[in-house]
């Protein structure tokens, strides 16, 4: 089933509005799955709007809340997302943060208490596209287990970047898990057995088997590496947003639960660096063009992909599955 | 040869104040280097000893500096490191940073034209001893291609994140190259082959052959994602410190030319969050007691590893080639 994007933004802002988002809190939740979509990234796009809608519904997120700061210093917030929309409660914050950066030059709010804030390039884009470097940490329930360990004890902890250069903005938006738990359950919908190494069962043992797996818990990225950065993620959000720790959190996934995950979002004005955004993206193209290792695959900058896909997108429209479609019309009907 | 660390910081400090180091900057880039030493990692020890004293001599160090601000916002410092000591000017940063971090809640600083900082876990440990989140990235000669690419284009940009909890802090120092360069000399000297995927030669190639990969590249940690999180480490320090990027990046290793690369200190009072620091060492020790793949090798936190081989280091001695001892005593003795 292939949408235009206007239609798919269309559909969803008045799914939004009809269960109780004020119009502007409304456009950009749909903003956030829509971007998704565009992207290539289906896991955090319209897939996500039943679930937000019926948590809605059930107080679980509170669609006209927007935040309040619950703690201030000069260059820090302490936010209580007030059970809001993640996206909503975020984009607030972002913009309370950059009115202290144009004066102290960096700044950073933690925030717990509001829901999924969806993908995070999204906001690292939001800082580059005013001059700001952006850092955006985020957790969530428990999924991964330690480098050396077999219980899940930590969250994917995604980190994104976004740097403004003289062209385009640099844009990383990586899980600190070597995969997501969507794509395990989409071999294990499939029957595909999943590589060695990435995920153990629920008794710990390395496995294979998707099912088995979906049970289990995943492997961090990168090894000791990686884990060590995951840990990070989870320890800066969880004592500065004041959020619970993986094993704890609740609310991100299901609709049972209030969400009390956390976010940490970090602005640095480039402007107050000594260095310059032209020389950024002079490297950055210095970097598109030298070698590859397979001549028909240049190097890539982190970025560089979703922007062709998003402008992809906006030629061609959005295939949303026929089964989702026919989800979101009935919500619309009801 | 084993020394005392005592014995050890004896040399170093005698040898740096004999060539013209104030005695608390001779003690300040002692103390990195011994630290190094303790924590096993001699690659960042006392054997970089003689070229920093060779850098010194030929006007590459200054041993007497310690940096100047030559931008300053609220929270935000651009620092000129004058050719400094990097331990030196470091901490001059970072002990600036404090005082305003007291008030605002957070601030960062770039800092140029200072020497190598050496071992980043120190300066977390710092940080962290004062109740703060300390993040400290740093920038290097071109030695890690490009995911995908098989050009040396990137540093080995490592990150440390430095973090105070209710009990030991969490001390996590990792660079965004798979491997060290260190390593690839230390098999090519054994006349060992190297792991597939460690490294590239002169021409692109990927080989095993270690001393091939000397005039190669070294891969980056955790593939696609290692790669994005190690540019970004080479584009913020570049932007906000005004230093070069890898491919132009000189004098961290070579006795020729004044430094170049860059270093970035962002620090976080972690009371400023709404979390409790005690909650942190909890969660810790779940981690650590949580199963572990191999019964015989508990789950690790980062920076537990270091503080035993630091203590053990304290009650035994050092151990050092004898070559190195022999080069100390020689340069002493001139």
């Amino acid at each position: 089933m292939r949408l235009s994007v206007d239609r798919l933004r269309e559909i969803s802002v008045t799914l939004l509005t009809k269960h109780g988002a004020p119009t502007d809190h409304a456009h950009l939740q749909a903003d956030l799955l829509i971007e998704a979509e565009m992207r290539g990234l289906p896991s955090h796009g319209v897939q996500r709007l039943p679930r937000v809608l019926s948590r809605i519904d059930k107080g679980l997120a509170d669609p006209q809340a927007s935040g309040v700061v619950s703690g201030r210093r000069p260059s820090f917030l302490a936010i209580d997302g007030e059970r809001g929309l993640g996206p909503v409660v975020m984009m607030r914050a972002i913009s309370e943060l950059k009115k202290i950066v144009s004066d102290t030059g960096m700044a950073a709010a933690g925030i717990r208490n509001a829901n999924h804030i969806g993908m995070l390039a999204y906001y690292a884009e939001a800082a580059a596209a005013d001059g700001l470097i952006g850092i955006i940490l985020s957790t969530s329930e428990a999924l991964v287990h330690p480098y050396g360990g077999t219980d899940a004890m930590l969250g994917t902890n995604p980190i994104a970047i976004g740097i403004p250069t003289g062209a385009d903005p640099f844009v990383l938006d990586l899980a600190t898990s070597l995969v997501s738990m969507g794509k395990i359950h989409h071999h294990a919908l499939r029957g595909e057995p999943i590589p060695p190494g990435w995920a153990v069962d629920a008794k710990g043992r390395p496995t294979t088997d998707a099912d088995a797996a979906k049970n289990g818990a995943i492997a961090p990225f990168g090894d000791a590496k990686g884990y060590g950065l995951g840990l990070a993620v989870e320890l800066m959000v969880s004592a500065l947003a004041g959020s619970a720790f993986a094993p704890e959190v609740h609310g991100t996934l299901d609709e049972t639960h209030p969400a009390n995950k956390g976010d940490l979002v970090i602005l640095i004005d480039l402007a107050a660096g000594a260095g310059s955004s032209n020389a950024l993206s002079t490297y950055l193209d210095r970097l598109r063009n030298s070698h590859p290792l397979n001549s028909e695959r240049p190097v890539s900058i982190p970025g560089d992909g979703a922007r062709s896909r998003r402008a992809a997108s906006i030629a061609a429209g959005i295939d949303l599955p026929e089964e989702l479609f026919n989800e979101l019309h009935a919500l619309a009907a009801a």
